[in-house]
């Protein structure tokens, strides 16, 4: 028990005045931009016209804009962003005390919304754009449901309509996430379905298939172009989805300002890259331009390694092979990760800004198994008083390995973490864990060759 | 969608310097106390020394003081407030619009922590002073969970040993909250078990019983007693809740204060009656004291209608019929609301103070029906992004009937709601009711009858 209390608030929430009117664009600090993307079709570099029917017109450009630094964040999305945010920055004190280490440990908690997670600052954003053009829908596809439901908040309030797949296995384990979408609106399909010509194609050759998310998002694709007006939509990895998440590193760091605190490490999970970008955006660019320089660790699973272990390539971005391809640190898009492993960090690939970032040595990233994350979770929960996300929890074991590094030491260096989601629905892998019936698993040298075998052949660009 | 931004946020927190240091005893300012508890083997007001055996001492001190006005918050319970807390008072802008009311509509919002509700508040004061006393562990029972996850989070906190004895059927259902718990270190068992006599009396008389609220309070309750240095524990009702639960409403009118607000109606929902008593007691103050006269709401279920339809009498708090006595509106301990109402607000009673305000004509009540309440649910979800709980649409729906009449007088009253927590655990109930399948049900007077047939024989007192 403690007996006093801090100077330090424990949650410090930014004013409304405060808050970030711009999203901070990091590659217009970077050295060398990231390689673009390329069109499978033509094999060059994609053009604003090619993605425009992929795309709502100004995410597309947002997609291939290297230049701007700072872009205005529209009213309409700031009133929105005040519906659930400033998202709080906590000084950890009961993590610090349970670890018993010198350092200031700090996290931005992005939980705090229905959505459960950060992807709702991107679902707000991509939702407006498609709102403004006047498109008529969206169609995008979930896998563990966190980024179905964020869009479906988003388009709930922006009056549009909403068609998810849901891969088909998850749509039946997962009910509880599909009735939150289906509560905001959304019209939420197992895939496969009836309702695409590759749904049925499917059904035909596998009837009885409990679906794949390569699957769900080719459906939700062909769906969005052949609906007039529809657009489909991604909550990760393209560099529009980091731009808008910067939105967390600004706070972040705003905050820290306020305290007179500077992160010397900043820690945060890596599935598609788009919290970690966002969280670091402020931080690199200090690291980027000289300010200052603070490490910056990615924490993956070990069982999907995209950094520690995948190659510096080009890839398709997805199993369906349709979108363009983007060259980042991948797996291959052929990689099969463990089906017992519950985070959802299971892509095969990263962001292309990170991956050239990590590829230029401005970042380190570290992997751990699922059993260790799950320890994790469970020593940050009755600390913190908050049930981690399996995904956030390996920014918390990177945290907390960081911490006990200095407890070694005697160093009292100041970590920031991200938290980025909490994890009421995936109650059933913290089940299997508290039950000591999960796994670990890290895939061998030939699985993994496996995954570098589906790589794209690719002219060096 | 809105084009400009708002001059008064929309989420207001306060800072840890304006957060309350002391919770206020409404009793203080009562002209007629509530009537007094009473051990049903005397037939005489409880004394200290006999609620020492059953509560912890300070607690039992705060459930007979209805004298002393503010009560100081032990700086460890402060500290711990201050993980999760302030809450955040939110004016639901999108609420007003979808509504088209010129009404005013702010709510105080007690979802965003782990245990998804206010029940916090309390369990975290019990279990401090359940340690600063010494005690080696606390019991108590759960239906839905809420209060189970609460105590949890508080018992991880303070470091205590907590078994919790949870209805099968709910055990067996509800997997989710019974893992929360479990992750939180909590000894969750299945009631009736055979770790207590009156389980296995009743695993002997009823194998394959699924349990019921009264057995599993009546295990939890011989398990604190036949266990050294252990006490049973309980999350409403009783007056040391009220007390703890009014930070909801010394926060919330802090908060108004600095917008210059003041509720001209303030709504709740009412089960037991802790969060109620907690958001309208700075309030209510005004209104003993002659300084305003705001409208004070309480909705309950109309399948369960203690206020409305119920008795002001003496009555067992627990069908278990070991606890105090205390007089209040119920509908008799036998009273057996329905099955398939999705709620936590089935409780038989009501807080005695509650119940002696109501009573002396210092507040209102209305019953909705389940439907109905989730109709609300579902609209105030897609308008303000959050995902009520069941309980929680009740406040909903009673603020939405205000604003509505507000709309066809044209006042621009200002209504003050409080919104107690989230549904992420209650989807199974949002499914029934997307899928049309839940019922309304209103007791028949016959059914009510049977209930206070079951109230005790008790001289007028």
């Amino acid at each position: 028990m403690t007996s006093k209390l801090n100077p330090i608030p424990y949650r410090l929430y930014l004013t409304e005045e405060q808050m970030p009117k711009q999203w901070y664009n990091l590659r217009a600090d970077m050295k060398e931009q990231p390689a673009p993307l390329i069109n499978p079709a033509t094999m060059k570099p994609v053009s604003l016209e090619e993605l425009e029917p992929i795309f709502c017109r100004e995410l597309a450009k947002q997609e291939l804009d290297g230049q701007t630094r700072y872009v205005d964040i529209p009213q309409e999305v700031q009133a929105v962003y005040r519906m659930y945010r400033p998202s709080p920055l906590v000084r950890a004190y009961n993590l610090e005390k349970a670890l018993d280490t010198p350092a200031k440990i700090y996290f931005k908690f992005e939980g705090n919304n229905t959505s459960g997670s950060h992807k709702l600052n991107s679902a707000l954003a991509q939702a407006y754009y498609a709102k403004e053009q006047g498109l008529k829908g969206l169609t995008t596809e979930t896998g563990a449901g966190q980024w179905g439901t964020a869009l479906s908040e988003a388009c709930a309030h922006f009056g549009l309509p909403l068609t998810v797949y849901m891969v088909k296995v998850s749509y039946e384990q997962k009910p509880f996430r599909r009735d939150a979408m289906r509560t905001f609106g959304a019209n939420v399909i197992p895939s496969p379905s009836e309702t695409t010509q590759v749904g049925r194609k499917i059904l035909t050759e596998h009837p009885g298939t409990s679906g794949s998310l390569g699957c769900a998002i080719s459906e939700a694709v062909e769906k969005a172009l052949t609906t007039p007006d529809t657009r489909y939509v991604l909550g990760s990895v393209l560099n529009q989805v980091v731009l808008h998440q910067s939105i967390i590193g600004l706070e972040a760091k705003k905050a820290m300002d306020i305290l007179g605190e500077y992160p010397d490490v900043v820690v945060g999970c890596a599935g598609g890259g788009s919290n970690l970008a966002g969280l670091i955006a402020p931080f690199m660019q200090d690291k980027l331009t000289g300010k200052a320089d603070p490490r910056i660790v990615a924490v993956e699973p070990a069982s999907c390694p995209s950094f520690t272990r995948g190659r510096y390539a080009y890839d398709f971005c997805y199993t369906g092979r349709i979108t363009p391809m983007a060259k980042m640190y991948t797996l291959g898009s052929g990689f099969i990760p463990s089906p017992n492993h519950a985070g959802g960090l299971r892509y095969h690939g990263m962001s292309p800004i990170l991956s050239k970032l990590y590829h230029d040595g401005y970042m380190e990233a570290v992997a751990y198994e699922q059993t260790g994350i799950f320890e994790a979770a469970v020593f940050f929960a009755k600390a913190e008083q908050i049930l981690p996300a399996p995904e956030s929890a390996h920014a918390i074991k990177g945290a907390m390995e960081e911490a006990l590094r200095c407890k070694e030491t005697g160093e009292n260096k100041t970590i920031l973490f991200g938290l980025t989601g909490t994890g009421y629905f995936d109650m059933t892998a913290y089940h299997n864990f508290m039950e000591g019936n999960m796994q670990d698993y890290i895939p061998t040298d030939e699985d993994l060759q496996k995954g570098f075998d589906s790589l794209p052949q690719i002219p060096e660009m």
